[in-house]
């Protein structure tokens, strides 16, 4: 693989003694933090029957749905990826979703959202087991 | 709060007696989809002193050095946000990486990336504990 200039300059940044504090935003950083919104929220079900290919697709729907409510930046559905099974990698979880938001005030708005809960009482009966990640960029 | 008229269709068709199996994608998903990078990575790390800003700032910088990293689609480092405590939150860890892939492969090529070994070398006396989850988007 051929390393490039910028690969190069962040190798040598972190060295051999540590990762100095103080860096400076790459370019793409930049363009990335820029675009970004600040609130990331990311959900995790495990399912009551974790082998119903039937119970995943109407998670998987009603997921769907939440499509409509307009804080949500950005929603990502899936499921447990064919990487590498590694003791740090947890693919026991049925079905996840993946949303960004501007801020914690939009991400009330939708846990509010009348879509959200109609949603919940859809689905709910579905999963076993719910875990939830509410992540701040920085 | 107004209801738009995507929104109500939204309420429409979740209605009372369940979900659609075989809903089609609004245009918002279809969106979506087109744009979605198929692989989403997300680490959560425990440090080994959860108090500690100064490892907590190390390891952020650390996360910073794999934007350089030409496979990442994109991405988000974060802390655990102020949104409501929840049973099902889980807001216990101190850092999260969250990236977006292309395919398992390039996945495979970030952790193999000599950006990204240096960044484990340089890092993984702070932290306790990691927890991985891959999702494929569906």
């Amino acid at each position: 693989m051929e390393t490039s200039r910028r690969e190069l300059a962040a190798m040598i940044a972190l060295g051999s003694t540590g990762i100095a504090l103080s860096s400076t935003s790459s370019p793409a950083q930049t363009g990335t933090t820029l675009a970004s919104p600040a609130l990331v929220h990311h959900v995790f079900f495990w399912l009551k029957r974790p082998g119903s290919q039937k119970d995943r697709e109407q998670l998987i729907a009603g997921l769907r749905t939440l499509r409509n409510i307009p804080v949500i930046r950005r929603l990502e559905i899936g499921v447990p990826a064919g990487t590498e099974s590694r003791d740090v990698v947890d693919a026991s979880y049925d079905v996840s979703e993946l949303m960004f938001f501007d801020n914690v005030q939009d991400q009330k708005t939708y846990q509010e959202h009348p879509v959200h809960q109609q949603f919940v009482k859809s689905c709910e009966h579905l999963w076993a087991k719910v875990v939830v990640y509410d992540m701040a960029t920085v």
